[in-house]
């Protein structure tokens, strides 16, 4: 359970009942529906208290009268678990199932408990979001989509599914899009996503037998999430210089792995900020059209440079076919409208396509239309350029700060481009301590060990969302909780 | 490959070179980039100068002069097949890597080749879809959603991600209108999914083993998709009589194959339209709770009955959380939203919404926010009715014309609410050619083998989606085929 809890109910103090038997009541009508099923651990009494809006006092009676009812259980630091309903009919009669045990024995493997906490405390209005992988709101094209929606008012809007590889016009308007960054991209080559996630998901599902080895940068965003590893694959770690992947080692790995895939984000890494060279890039699908890899290139924050364009994508260089191209509108536009792209083979795109029908039947079609609105507008360049301004004094910002106050204890590196700056301390730090004490003081942190097990000295730092005000405040106070531990 | 394709491209008359000249070397261009890999097959001849506006002769001239410079082959019944360029340097050195292999080898199912056509052949303007699970777009509140788009336009719109279980007031709404049907859940009880299809996705993933066994209706809607056999699961069909799924039949199977969980849709079933009785429904809950069997209820068509309400859904008297229930927005106001939800226990749900999150980061928040309104309109119930009572015409249409043109052939049920009339003939049909002469006169078939793979005399029929003149046209040929064949 959470440490935070949202019940959607509070005791009402003008009742005529205590406080402490309405809470009795409350815990034990979520029992008796259901909801909150035998052997479910209780949100702890602090969290309860809180969303309650009482004393955690008033918590502590309710609860020792339904454990004396026997409609809950302590266990020490187990914590308190649901026993059931305390009627004994009901208990003689009935093999309620175990919902615990199936949510223990389900295949897909769970979130890192990290990640669990994170994806859950963004949505805490008071945090200061230090690391998040997305823009500030402000940066966000609001009006500019606003306007979009008093358009789509006007005309006759598409409630249907769409087409399995996505509304044909959008994929037009994206073959257009791409050829912009030097991809070649007929709009039967690409598939329509519900972000780039979904990508990863489809890939996996549906390109490679369990056990496949993928290979990919190490530190790598892709170790944060559970996509392959869930579909029963392995992750294969590649060291990084500043010039992206160390093609020697690919080459090692391939053979030790008989690796399926190379996953790469040569443009703007997450979470490290390096952009793989140009000559790199070319060796890199030289290699790999050699030995017959397939190249699956995120090319999530390919547009967000801040000093100069960065080297062409993979794909654009892709002369065989051989690189599997993924985008998004996520980083840069809205991530809300769950909107991103592939680009490959056809008969690769068919078979994606295919998965992705029997997944959600296609992406939101209300989504589809306002990205095709959005790019027919001519409004994406304009905005990507005052983006890319707003980027840059944020992270000169950042850099600044950086400079003043965590130079005798930490080193980073000088990203051209997305949202990170990836931070090396020099002494290590235990990670979850700094974690919960940068969360009392209200900073929500995203360390290094979440993209790479070892990196626990890192942090990444995220430029794009909190404000500047905030990131000044973050950026004084972190170093002083270092060096206090 | 599909057998219509879709070049997005043609050959110009008003150029210097010969169109079968242009048509080279567009295919040069599309097997030089990749996008048509070595090993895929090409879309049949007839398609190909469907697509390209001319003479199937022209294409045949450019294909033997590609399979003369090496690029295709032939290969007799097996198509004819991209080989690569033909060039000796390129070939010497590279190993490219075989994309055909990664799309057989993937670890999920494709679709049924049936269910493949059927997916791509439902966006052929031309085309009446008869056994379609979708309401005509006449039907679909187009002119309401237009209103909301409007109003959308004048407030801040939200463009972030939305919370793991997603967004707060639109599960509050939907806890409101489920205590319509009957259903008491509280909005931390709620998760939000892109449609019901991933509501299944993510029950096979996040809470059952590879090798479960599911128990289901046979036939039904669940045998069309892949979303538990894919994840390593074995569907158990149980028969059903007119007041739904045998009881009898329920404890033995689940006996004999341990299973870990029963799928049913009690109401207006998919395909076959029966409603589980009200006494069925209760002692099916009787016997669950005795054996310790979850059951997962697909309420899909549950609010659109056409002559009386039916019985409440089986989550409305699940006093113990035995039932995870699935609700959606696409049958009765938009498919193209993808908005559906789950209720189920605490634990159950966030488990759910953890697998979400590493799926597609969750759902559109632009659909969420349609949603939102639409549920905050008041519009819902009053267009629930206007389309009951359009339904029912068209129910009333479709029987009427089976009564007077297959009462010799077949026999048939008379569905009391949802989209489908399940069609039994009385002599086993030739499935695939049946589907094929129909597709010539453009009249598009759900088989019932989809649902059921002895099924092969039945058909599923929709009067959701045809127009009426298009039902009288369709229903009136289709006996001729069947008797002529």
């Amino acid at each position: 359970m959470p440490n935070t809890y949202k019940a959607g109910w509070k005791p009402d103090p003008r009742l005529p009942l205590p406080i402490y038997r309405q809470i009795e009541q409350y815990v034990q009508g979520r029992i008796r529906s259901g909801e909150w099923s035998i052997g479910m651990k209780l949100p702890p009494q602090r969290a309860l208290a809180e969303a309650f809006g009482v004393n955690r006092s008033t918590v502590v009676t309710a609860m020792e009268v339904l454990m004396a009812e026997g409609w809950i259980e302590g266990r020490g630091r187990g914590g308190t678990r649901v026993i059931g309903i305390p009627d004994e009919r009901v208990r003689r009669t009935m093999n309620l199932p175990d919902w615990n045990a199936y949510v223990e024995e389900g295949a897909h493997y769970p979130n890192l408990p990290m990640i669990q906490r994170i994806n859950r405390l963004e949505f805490d209005r008071d945090i200061i979001r230090l690391g998040t992988g997305e823009l500030s709101p402000e940066l966000l094209p609001q009006e500019q989509i606003r306007e979009l929606f008093a358009s789509l008012a006007k005309r006759p809007v598409s409630l249907g599914y769409e087409q399995p590889q996505g509304d044909e016009e959008l994929r037009r308007l994206l073959s257009r899009e791409l050829s912009r960054q030097g991809i070649q991209a007929s709009p039967s080559a690409i598939l329509i996503v519900s972000g780039a996630l979904q990508a990863l998901q489809l890939i996996s599902a549906g390109l490679l037998e369990r056990q496949s080895a993928i290979l990919l940068e190490k530190p790598s965003y892709l170790y944060s999430i559970h996509a392959f590893q869930s579909a029963g694959m392995k992750l294969v770690g590649l060291p990084v210089d500043e010039g992206g992947l160390r093609l020697s080692e690919l080459e090692r790995c391939w053979r030790t792995y008989r690796a399926s895939m190379l996953y790469t984000i040569p443009t703007f890494h997450n979470p490290t900020g390096t952009v793989m060279s140009e000559s790199r890039r070319q060796q890199l699908l030289t290699l790999c059209e050699t030995i017959g890899l397939p190249v699956l290139e995120d090319g999530a924050y390919q547009e967000l440079w801040l000093d100069r364009e960065p080297p062409a994508p993979l794909k654009s260089r892709d002369e065989h076919g051989i690189v599997l191209h993924v985008g998004t509108m996520s980083k840069a536009v809205s991530p809300g409208l769950r909107i991103g792209w592939v680009v490959g083979p056809e008969p690769v795109i068919e078979r994606l396509a295919d998965i992705k029908m029997q997944t959600d039947y296609g992406s939101s079609s209300l989504s589809q239309q306002a990205a095709k609105m959005w790019f027919a507008s001519g409004m994406h360049l304009p905005h990507l350029e005052h983006i890319g301004k707003r980027l840059r004094e944020r992270r000169d910002a950042m850099l600044a700060l950086l400079d003043a106050h965590w130079s005798d204890i930490a080193d980073w590196s000088r990203p051209e481009g997305g949202f990170y700056v990836w931070v090396s301390l020099r002494s290590p730090i235990p990670v979850q301590r700094l974690f919960n004490q940068a969360l009392k003081h209200g900073i929500l942190l995203n360390p290094g060990v979440l993209y790479d097990r070892s990196a626990v000295r890192q942090l990444r730092l995220s430029y794009a969302y909190a404000s500047l005000a905030e990131l000044e405040h973050a950026l004084k106070l972190l170093p002083q909780l270092i060096r206090s531990r």
